[in-house]
């Protein structure tokens, strides 16, 4: 069984502004522990994938900050796509690629911006999700435990194991029963409540003729539209060919456009620490705290401050008598928010675009 | 009758930190409304006091950008203390340097860093005073009606009009009965209620000869000790003659070491919309508000925010959520404050200087 790994990792993470922007986004910052999102990401995917079977999925505001911080990944796996389509026409594009070297591959398909606390136990899933998505030939995601009633991912229902073997059952595999988008806090507590739901992690494992016969069955017209790819794939003209391609092509996610229609759809419940990292409120909450609940990064005194979370672009912070804020400085943007509000930074990020603040975006 | 103004520039405003600075305080900055305090100062009192007539007392590293900010007032009428030795040694000196000059001339003592709102108001008054002052010989203090149980004033409760002549005493002057140091709240709320205590602005009128009997007697030390500067005034050896002087100088407050002793405390219950600016809060209470009490001056992206001050520093602010918070960002240093607290922005200041870190000074 041979492994490859799609990582996407053309997002901009506008709700981690000022800190996260189009040229130096999310995944190509240190936002949690050591090394950035992006290293972290196919650091933990060692021994099991080697680096030339690590492909990248950017767009060409990133290409450049993206192959100095991953040397160790060969130029040629970093595909910078022309224009944001969403995911689907991304893992087409992988599908096209990978389908022409290897179709009985197993395809791990990894957003760049996702925290994982437990590596060890990610890897073990990891691995039992690839032996699903080999033996079976079907759609693999990872689901995760929730923890909270969370609105702002979707989820998804865990199903009966009809059909999946008795050691792959063990080991955590059931079909998926149904996909649910984002829900309201009321659902998302009987979710949490009913035991059955799981975080849909944005995580897929399958088989590279898998994804692609799905790909040909619930998305025909962009299926035929990077099949005009397969032959320039690896040619001079690639660039070119691709730019051509997603001119024409709709966005659409795989979630909606495959996952959600797919009859063989499995999960593997996980438990292993994930975050997609999508706000500070979730970088507050995976932040280690003093004694006072403050996250702090940089030169700053505080007097009589608690739950904050600060960090500096260089000069002092001083706090004084606050609770609960989110302190964010950058050289040219300084934001100031109270915790649990951190989800509309993303209407900061609108203005500033309405506005054509581009140097701020 | 000649006027004279003694106007005290040598604070630092720490409170108002990180605007304020020892390089570049308050009375140097435009805190409220258009120019700086100290030219606000000066501007108020034209055309009662001439320019020749103005002198005001600093330390040396506030004298350059002073003499760049009123070229108005002749270069030898600024004046450079060694040391900060509070109020009284920098009135001794004032008056040994006038009563060459002038004895029976009005000295008008003015703080360099104050607001006030109705300058026709304060000049009817202001002129009052000098009457007083000149005619009864006494020393005059302007008290300003309270407005709030303000706990971060002196107060005076205003005593008879015994000895007063009619045509003062029609307008406003009495007796100081007393004088009370800062008060703690439940006081503070007594004086406000009882109507006849007021806050003790720090503006002083009185003759030179007047004040100079005061200081001979309540403070022999201070006065032998600037009389020996009385004839270096005007020749080149006056810096040396006064660091030499100040070097064994005691600090002592006016308040402390004269008034509150003297016989002869007059006072005038003035009513011009005064304040010291002395804080960010009391900075915020003079400024002009939005319908949603925001202060704001700079570029800032406001979603659901209430109450709050924001100064920039050329960089963005963006605010999200938050309510009653003082922003003040500067190049070098930003303090994020909740409303109500910033007295305890002093705090910060004196971490500063205990650590040193003078550049942020």
């Amino acid at each position: 069984m041979n492994l490859y790994a799609v990582i996407m990792a053309g997002g901009v993470g506008s709700r981690l502004w000022p800190r996260s922007r189009e040229r130096s986004p999310k995944q190509l910052l240190n936002v949690v522990g050591e090394g950035t999102m992006i290293q972290n990401t196919i650091a933990r995917l060692q021994p099991m994938v080697p680096f030339e079977n690590v492909f990248i999925v950017t767009n060409r505001a990133q290409i450049d900050a993206l192959r100095e911080q991953v040397p160790q990944i060969p130029a040629q796996n970093l595909i910078a796509e022309p224009f944001g389509r969403n995911t689907a026409p991304c893992i087409a594009l992988a599908t096209v690629m990978l389908g022409e070297r290897d179709p009985d591959g197993v395809m791990i398909v990894l957003p760049a911006d996702h925290f994982i606390e437990n590596v060890r136990d990610f890897q073990q899933q990891l691995n039992t999700a690839c032996d699903a998505a080999f033996e079976m030939g079907g759609l693999v995601t990872m689901g995760i435990t929730p923890t909270r009633p969370e609105t702002g991912y979707g989820y998804l229902q865990v199903g009966e194991r009809d059909g999946v073997s008795d050691h792959l059952a063990e080991r955590g595999v059931r079909r998926v029963l149904t996909f649910a988008e984002k829900p309201d806090l009321p659902t998302a507590e009987r979710f949490l409540a009913s035991g059955d739901f799981l975080w849909n992690s944005g995580m897929f494992i399958w088989r590279v003729d898998a994804i692609a016969a799905a790909l040909e069955e619930f998305l025909p017209e962009l299926t035929e539209q990077v099949e005009e790819l397969r032959a320039a794939v690896g040619t001079p003209r690639f660039n070119e060919a691709l730019e051509g391609v997603y001119g024409q092509i709709h966005p659409i996610s795989i979630d909606y456009g495959v996952m959600e229609k797919a009859r063989n759809a499995l999960v593997i419940r996980c438990d292993f620490g994930w975050s997609d990292v999508g706000s500070w409120d979730e970088t507050y909450r995976l932040a280690r705290k003093d004694d006072d609940g403050n996250s702090i990064v940089g030169d700053v005194v505080t007097v009589d401050t608690k739950g904050t979370f600060i960090r500096t672009a260089g000069k002092i912070i001083a706090t004084v008598g606050v609770d609960d804020l989110i302190i964010v400085d950058t050289p040219d943007a300084l934001l100031v928010c109270r915790r649990g509000e951190s989800q509309r930074v993303q209407a900061v990020v609108d203005y500033l675009r309405r506005k054509k603040i581009t140097s701020l975006l």
